[in-house]
């Protein structure tokens, strides 16, 4: 396989992303890595020795920010990092695409240099939830890309996020739910509501709404919802995650005694595994589900570490017929879940949200 | 002061809130507890001593169940506690009410029996959360009641989540965001800008668009939000606190040598420190903000303890003019954010939310 990582990408770029590649392209010497961006800054980043013989440097002059426009940067930037990155995907010079970069951008550049799956009205970021309890992950989408959902959009969703589900994770039925703000169906929003019925129409394991806390629950495998709801309760558990570890910390510090030290020490390897959990940077990378090729949105403070996992995720979902799986499901839900919105037009919403 | 506990009230109910005013009770001899729920199920539970004489039970035959249509099942069921209850407010003859039922049936008695304050278009639950960084607490308002929010709502709970915390917990100037999917004004919904819009133009120290992880930073004081996103932000960080001790608990106890079960007991305050930051019965309950007269919703799962806090939340409420700063508050940015929705008209939209 052939990986892309945008290297302009992300808070921490170029520095993150170049030695995140290299990290990668060390520990799997049958894979190529593509690091795409400035060459006059990535060079000096390499190091002194001789980077491995499977890491690539390709040029590109321009760099989409983060508080760029997302859709009017990637169109106006045509030597941006991200779209050369993308369009060496469409032409078939790699296989998947990795960013910590603007992901408004990415999703736009998977659009319109990718384009959407046949029958897919839109794409969406699908994030993977530790389960805190149980054992089993949840996959949320979508996480981001589309603020304005239609009905269909989030039935699409489940649709997707279930064959990904079952397809990545070895989930042989995945449960699918719907997130809202309570139990029972009379709760939600007109939006929560369609979309309900339609996924009751369906032929997944539909178990209907649940709440937020149930993305930790281990009860559920895939939630759909908004990607302006589930942008907040990305960065809202993000938010909490990392508040605890800090509070822990802190009350360690403050209460200073011997036996919080030691009782610190002594728990080291557990805090070590919950900090993982919650921790996005051991979790990496998202999938755009719904796009013609594999695009993966990574956290925009992504660490070197977190980079590695995201091109991992970009090998995972590049491997083994995944886009073919998505094609077939979305083919199969037609039946009960008639899409309306095809060519060039809805592409233009769709990256304008 | 002379508090009414709807003793019919949440997952616990009877028990917790007969326990939790027995608490209370002898805890605040100078304050009144009136239980209000079912008798002959409340006295068993009173045990066997006489009960405090500032401790008075009020039948009432009914109850509003959790699965309840909220406003229907408050107007059909004339002799609910829950009804009674706010009657005893409206009727002056109790200051405040406390209730861990169903928070649509809360918010509907709330704005049937007492009505809105003069301007208020519509009231709000006023959640709040404890800081993880800095020390400072924040206040998360809608939390659940106005699924179907427009933009002078969100200014309006901005105006309101403002005095409360201004009063209530004597922040000289609290610091007032719009929770959104990214700080970039380009981000959000068309309900966000326009609420940021209104709120811009207010005297406020508004700052604008927050992200989800902001409500835990101590940055911000108050965060105005639509109650569906509001109540999904409520579970969401619920699930990660409750989640993560439960994860660390579980670490020691699959690692189960005797370092982990060392360390875990020296760091017990710690850790009771942290539980109590993220649990809810600690936080106890939520002002309705924009009824007249004072209701507190606790949390479903209440236990005596939480409803021993939200009697004492209740409590603080009540005090020292709190609805009369709301309705100067409300009546001075009249002259940036004019109301419209008056009359009974508007009163039977918000309850029908």
């Amino acid at each position: 396989m052939r990986l892309v990582l945008d290297a302009m990408g992300g808070d921490h770029a170029p520095g993150a992303p170049v030695e995140g590649a290299l990290l990668f392209a060390r520990a799997h010497p049958d894979h190529e890595v593509l690091l795409v961006g400035d060459r006059e800054r990535m060079v000096p980043l390499l190091g002194r020795g001789r980077p491995p013989s499977n890491l690539h440097l390709h040029h590109a002059s321009e760099v989409v920010e983060m508080d760029d426009h997302a859709s009017s940067a990637f169109r106006r930037k045509r030597d941006s990092s991200l779209r050369v990155g993308f369009e060496l995907v469409r032409d078939g010079k790699a296989d998947a695409l990795v960013s910590a970069g603007n992901s408004g951008a990415v999703m736009a550049g998977g659009l319109l240099t990718l384009g959407r799956l046949p029958g897919v009205e839109r794409p969406a970021i699908a994030t993977l939830f530790p389960a805190l309890k149980g054992g089993g992950r949840c996959l949320l989408l979508d996480a981001g890309a589309n603020v304005d959902c239609r009905p269909t959009h989030l039935a699409q969703f489940g649709v997707m996020g279930e064959a990904y589900v079952r397809s990545r994770l070895g989930v042989a039925r995945p449960r699918v739910a719907v997130l809202s703000n309570g139990e029972e169906a009379s709760k939600g929003t007109p939006l929560t509501r369609e979309a309900s019925e339609l996924l009751r129409r369906s032929d997944l394991d539909f178990v209907g709404y649940v709440e937020g806390k149930d993305l930790f629950s281990g009860d559920v495998q895939v939630v759909v919802t908004d990607g302006f709801t589930g942008n907040i309760v990305l960065k809202t558990s993000e938010g909490v995650g990392m508040g605890v570890i800090g509070l822990l910390r802190q009350a360690i510090e403050k209460r200073g005694g011997l036996p919080e030290k030691l009782g610190a020490l002594l728990l080291q390897p557990a805090l070590a595994g919950l900090r993982r959990v919650v921790d996005y940077a051991e979790y990496g990378g998202a999938p755009l589900l719904g796009i013609q090729g594999v695009g993966i949105v990574a956290h925009g403070r992504s660490t070197p570490r977190a980079l590695y996992n995201a091109l991992g995720a970009a090998l995972a979902t590049a491997r083994g017929g995944l886009q073919e799986e998505l094609t077939r499901c979305i083919e199969r839900a037609s039946v009960w879940l008639p899409t309306h919105q095809k060519g060039k037009k809805a592409t233009d919403e769709a990256v304008s949200d």
